[in-house]
């Protein structure tokens, strides 16, 4: 079912120090910083060769990775996001074999169909599903 | 200086369920179980299309996951392991930056170079270099 992984999302507690650890000690490709409101993230993607880091910061007061970083200061790995072909499939297959989808199909991010499933159904790893 | 993502390690509590996870809800390809006595774990090679999931459980008195695991029950992602051309150059120039290099280049779990860098330096995450 899934197809490639789309992107790692780390939850940074310093933009700009994270940029630079990417993209200074690192070596790797940064993109641009980009706001998401509507998300209640900051995000930048940097390109490692075969898949995508997305690095997020807390944008405004309800922001989903808020509470993350209030437990992990340093930052740390907050999800994988995985392609599938068709989103509505994949959350039936889930969901039939047990596994507990996090609320409904929204529009992620990268304005794409997405689906979080329950972290204790996948080894402790948030996954996120996209339509791509 | 990064070349790709290697893989993602994930520390799981039951090797079993992971792997059911990843070959039955999430229908990738689960490679076979294998006991790494000199490395304190056992492991499992999953197929995610453009990289690989490594799935970690602990082997012995002294593993280097035990730890993690008591701290995150439920399992969770360990770090994330990045190629490199070379991993002495890589770890000078780290440390130039004025990155944590945590120990010694020492043989990884694959039979090649490898070194972890401290994961206060990235932001919260555990990196692994592998000389590829």
């Amino acid at each position: 079912m899934i197809k490639k992984l789309n992107h790692v999302a780390i939850a940074v507690p310093d933009m700009d120090k994270a940029i630079a650890q990417y993209k200074n000690q690192l070596g790797a490709e940064v993109g641009e910083v980009k706001d998401l409101p509507d998300h209640g993230v900051t995000t930048v993607f940097v390109n490692v060769g075969n898949t995508v880091i997305e690095l997020l910061h807390p944008l405004g007061d309800n922001s989903p990775i808020a509470k993350f970083l209030e437990k992990n200061p340093n930052g740390g790995m907050h999800h994988l996001c995985y392609e599938v072909d068709n989103i509505n499939e994949a959350a039936q297959k889930l969901k039939a074999d047990g596994a507990r989808v996090l609320g409904e199909v929204k529009t992620g991010a990268h304005g794409k169909p997405v689906l979080f499933m329950h972290p204790k159904d996948f080894s402790g790893t948030l996954i996120e599903l996209e339509e791509v």
